[in-house]
C-alpha cells in the first residue's frame, strides 16, 4: 500500500483510518523511506516519521520497537525486495529487451528515491551495521543471480561471474552519477548505454573465456537486426573501420 | 622508506637506529598500513603499532598526537598517495600500453594491500569518517583525470567522463572480487582483462557519443597489430561472426 505521489503528508485524516497491521506497517515503512530518500537517516528522526505517516509516535513505537535502526532496517529490507524483483522476467525473447526491462524498472527506483539510493549504496551512515552491509549485498548477488539465468548459465565459471558483477557494479556507479549530475542524460539514454555496456562486456568477456562466448553466441542469435545489438553494432563499425591495420 | 619485505616486525633493535623524523613517520605509516591491511582499523590497537615497527607506544603518540584516527587518515592519505601516482604514466606510445602499466601498478598495490585495501574501498569502518570517503574519492578523481589525459580529452563531456568513472568502479569492483576469489586468475589475465572492458566500454560509447568516437579513433590509429586491441578484435570477430543477421 504505497501513499500516492502527491499526497499530502501531514494530512493527519489518514491517521483516523482504519488499517490492517500490514497496511500500517507499509504506510509507516513507506514515509520511512521517503524521509531516509531525502536524507541521511541519522539526520531524521523518529518523530518526522510519525508526522509524515500522520500517526503519534508511540504508534510507531508500537510497530517497531527497536526504534529508529529497526524502522531503518525494515526501510532498507522493503527497498530490497523491490530491487531483487527487477531483475525478475520472463526468460523468453531477446536478452536485450529482458535486460532493457530490468533497467527501466531499477532506474523508476533510482529516479524515486535519489538521496536515499545513493546514502544505501554509499554506506557511511552511523546506523550502517553489518545486516544493512548484507541486504545490500544481498541485492547485488539476486541481481547476479537473475542476469545468469537470463543468460541460461544459472552456474558460471568465475570470469562470466566476474563480468556480471563487474557490470551490476557499473550501472550502480553509473546511477550514482546519475544523480549526482541532475539526473543528465534523460533516462532512456542512460538505460540504452547501460545495455550498451552490456553487449560490451559480454563480447569483450567471450573473447577470453569459453563459457562466455557460448553464452553470447546464444544471446546474438535472439537479438533482431532493429534491436540494441543490431544499433549498436552498426555504429560501431565506422568507429573501428578505420582501425584495419589492427585485424 | 619502507620496511623490505620479510623483514620481522618484531626485531626490537630497529627502535635503536636513530631515524630522521620523516624517516621514523614513514615506518610507522608502513608498521600501521601492514596491520591495516590484515584487519579492520577498529580492530588495531596503537600498542600493535608501536610493536610492529619496534618502538614504544608514546613515541607512536610523539608522532600521531591524535591517536589512532589520526595514524589511520595518515596511513589512508600515503596509500592514496601511491594509488594516485599509478595512474601518472608519460603521454606517449599506444594507450593500452600506457594503461597496462598503470594496471599493473595499481594491481601490484591491491595485492600487497589485499585487506587493508578491501576495508579501505568497503567503508564501513568505525573509524570511517567524511575525511577518509573524501580521501577515496580523490584516488578515483585522479585516476579519472589521469586517463582523461591520455585520451588527450582533459575537459571531457558527460558521456565520456562518465565511461572513464565506471571503468574506474570496474576495476576497483574486479579487484575486491579477486581478492574475494582468493586471487584468481592470475593478475596479468585480470589486467588484460580490465584493459579489454576498456577497450569494449570505449568502442561502446564510441557509438552514441561524437566526442568518445574522435578519442576512440586517434586511440586506435596509435595501436599495433600484435597489441591488446588487435587481439582481442581478431578473437571477437568469431563470436559475433554468427550474427551477420544484426547487420
Amino acid at each position: 500500500m504505497r501513499r500516492p505521489r502527491g499526497y499530502p503528508a501531514d494530512m493527519t485524516v489518514r491517521a483516523y483510518r482504519r488499517l490492517s497491521v500490514e497496511e500500517r506497517r507499509a504506510q509507516l515503512l513507506d514515509a520511512a523511506l521517503s524521509l531516509f530518500a531525502h536524507r541521511a537517516p541519522e539526520d531524521v528522526s523518529l518523530d518526522e516519521v510519525a508526522e509524515a505517516a500522520g500517526v503519534s509516535r508511540p504508534l510507531v513505537y508500537r510497530y517497531f520497537p527497536g526504534g529508529k535502526q529497526q524502522l531503518y532496517e525494515a526501510a532498507l529490507r522493503s527497498a530490497a525486495d523491490v530491487l531483487e524483483l527487477c531483475f525478475a522476467e520472463p526468460q523468453q525473447g531477446p536478452l536485450t529487451r529482458r535486460l532493457s526491462r530490468a533497467l527501466d524498472r531499477y532506474l523508476a527506483f533510482v529516479d524515486e528515491h535519489d538521496a536515499g539510493f545513493a546514502a544505501l549504496l554509499q554506506g557511511g551512515s552511523v546506523v550502517e551495521t553489518s545486516r544493512t552491509t548484507a541486504t545490500v549485498d544481498g541485492i547485488r548477488r539476486a541481481a547476479a543471480e537473475q542476469i545468469l539465468l537470463h543468460l541460461g548459465v544459472p552456474a558460471p565459471g568465475p570470469r562470466l561471474r566476474m563480468m556480471v558483477r563487474t557490470w551490476i557494479t557499473a550501472v550502480e556507479a553509473a546511477s550514482l552519477i546519475w544523480i549526482d549530475e541532475g539526473k543528465q542524460p534523460e533516462v532512456e539514454h542512460l538505460r540504452d548505454w547501460l545495455l550498451d555496456q552490456f553487449i560490451a562486456l559480454l563480447t569483450a568477456t567471450a573473447a577470453t573465456d569459453p563459457e562466455t562466448a557460448a553464452a553470447a553466441r546464444a544471446a546474438l542469435a535472439l537479438e533482431a537486426a532493429d534491436g540494441p545489438v543490431g544499433v549498436l553494432a552498426r555504429r560501431v563499425i565506422p568507429v573501428v573501420s578505420e582501425a584495419v591495420h589492427l585485424l
